[in-house]
């Protein structure tokens, strides 16, 4: 192999560039005017935009049921509009199922603190009530890293700590896409998260391993839509919610 | 072919699984305790968080310059904390250049409305100074959906129309990461984007097909760390701009 | 957006091109010198490489036991250097186990035409004791065409049909890369396959979608290195075999 | 997070679960009919398939012309069906221009060793004019090892060294895939390249980095369908081809 500079220059003729019919294109070649796009009214102050599922506003819990036995969810409902975990009603999740979504969705600790570590208000989000973006009061409160708040519990660790002062609200925004899976039951393309957590991003279109476990390496299994879920940590931790709502992706 | 799933159960003792394993696993085996995650204090109604580089914050455009000569930006510095594009005087670009950022930038089309289509209150923020994100009065005011408000100018289309009123603020939360090459020069990686409006996702992890173009279809050139440029449209189209600032990431 | 062309080139002066860098190389920068790359001698006519395992060369069945019972291999052993499928004796299947492997392998059908469909003829070589190389005689015999010869069964279609006439020898020169799987047992890297019959392309790269099945979808399940495996289709089907050899892939 | 593998359970509920559909199936349901398949006599003794483009078999060059200035390629036409590189009558090329191809060449360096590292038998077959597998005797002549026979040249060495004797008669099977390329010109999928040398794999479906060169780093630009070229490497590297076919690809 020998002066390849030259002979590419020899045979350049021979190829076909399709940058030369580039020079005769016009700006109107490479418009789009089809589909018209919706329009919608978005919120003011976090508030659900106008095409936004309200899943909470502070009314009542009418869109959320007990994961036990499907009973009407039992969490406190506060005066202020927010809903606190009720100890030992265990998890809550929406009636409603869901693929691929944007979250919002607000939560604070309690005010005084209790606990430790991981048993300091702690919580979840369950997207497709398996995948968890960690809901936890680490301030000045060590934890392992891949367990503090704004992980994917155990699989991704927060790029920062972002959170709030304890017992302020938080806002968590989140871009959720569904896993994939082929008729066999094969994993195509693994579900992805991206959070900002009070306008911070926290997580950036992180490829999640599979459900969310406590014990060993996540797996997933085939599955279709699936209800939103909230945990009752069931050691004292007072979490509240408040102002949730999510808008549908393809 | 026949009866495989007979000869599988029979060959299974032939594989290894590294499931069983799993079940001697404890919750600590899966802990990461280390690095520890940085603290960053977040803002408070958009302000920037306490890592962010402030690129204009009402008081100067000392950050900024013509992108024409370097020489000192000139465009409008309002007494509400904003800055308006001064005709003729051109883009401006940032002193500093950047890869991959989380961008925050508010924006505002005038109250009065002049000219029509891509005429009305039109600008832009370009990523790198090449990777174009529209900033377009199009409330009301029909053009092409792949050049409306919140497109990927010429490349993609948003999912929807989140912008405010005409007159009124809006806000762009953005999560850019930049093209990567190899030493040839080959694009290795498309650029990625992610834009918020008004709190609601209208660009949802778009790989960047190369550089805006008015013209014809974009071409990747290899290159590094790059200023971000607001765009001067030369149309009379005096959009306005405050509370820019970003964080870089890696 | 307007001008973009214009703008690049005012910008360009930010942007570090590695090709700049290039023009300053010279030809042994590009050279790699260590580490040297093993000999081997090639066979002749098909014969095993000098770094090749055999597997069968027509001596004995020494490296196969049955898939059964892993007792002694007891397919009929020719002297003219093949074996032939037992009636009822079952599949065999080689004593070492393979991941990734380049696989050359001869077989041929019976000369005495027998049955039809896929029971005229019918074998099957099975990387892993799972993914199986369809071998069957349908010359002018009709048959599914994912089940055809140089079919990954029910999975790909052959890119043509190449068999020699019945009762002739073909040979499969095969490529094959084990699938990949996390800790958690989640597929990372379906399993590949290149064939080549009498010399001509029938498979090219195709990503295999999981293990053989005879009815349904197939679904990918965690393993390590495992045996081949070669069927006795219970049909009479008296396929023949010779010259099988391995080489190991990284 | 706790007590996952009880919830998961609980909620199993609402996921579907495609596998139980699959076992309603019948093997019918996944066999495939149509399109049929093309029926292609393969070639002895590596002699050309019936549906191959044959590009050399020893009784004429007029499939190949000089590279040069396209007359009449004057490389020797031998009388034992070979062609050999004819000092500074400069590469060759064929007149028909191919995108994907199954390549079959055969090749040997002369008997009579003279030069050493680059300089000893040399010579090149360029996949579409621009993609280099290299031709050399490297047998007991030391050089960089993306440089010896059988490196797709200066990017990537083969797997082993797997010529035989000096003067004898090398086989190549090739498998290759175009590259492929946006409007724009951007490169959306690397050409792949399957090389087996006397039988033996010695490169495994490699990623293509872009042309050779000789000097600093491959850089694609976006082409069609080009000419096969084989190289004079202008040291008195007299090295032989003959029975040349492609079979070509989609």
């Amino acid at each position: 192999m020998r002066k390849i500079v030259l002979s590419i220059l020899i045979m350049s003729s021979f190829f076909s560039f399709a940058q030369k019919s580039e020079k005769k294109m016009k700006p109107s070649d490479t418009e789009l005017w089809e589909p018209k796009v919706n329009v919608v009214k978005p919120g003011v102050n976090n508030a659900a935009p106008s095409d936004a599922i309200v899943l909470f506003d502070g009314k009542d819990l009418s869109q959320w049921v007990s994961v036990k036995d499907s009973t009407a969810a039992n969490w406190h409902l506060n005066k202020d509009g927010s809903m606190t975990v009720k100890n030992k009603a265990g998890d809550i999740r929406t009636k409603q199922s869901f693929g691929s979504v944007q979250l919002h969705i607000e939560w604070k600790s309690p005010s005084e603190v209790n606990g430790e570590g991981q048993s300091r208000g702690n919580s979840g989000i369950f997207l497709q009530s398996q995948y968890e973006v960690q809901v936890l009061d680490n301030n000045n409160n060590a934890t392992y890293v891949n367990g503090q708040v704004a992980s994917i519990y155990k699989q991704s660790v927060p790029l920062v700590h972002a959170a709030v002062e304890t017992g302020g609200w938080n806002a968590y925004d989140i871009i959720y896409h569904a896993p994939e899976f082929d008729l066999g039951g094969n994993l195509t393309k693994q579900a992805t998260i991206t959070v900002l957590l009070n306008g911070v991003l926290v997580q950036d279109h992180f490829n999640i391993l599979g459900p969310t476990v406590f014990i060993g390496h996540p797996k997933y299994s085939k599955h279709g839509k699936a209800p939103l879920k909230l945990q009752d940590h069931r050691d004292n931790s007072r979490v509240s919610y408040r102002n949730i709502w999510v808008r549908e992706l393809e």
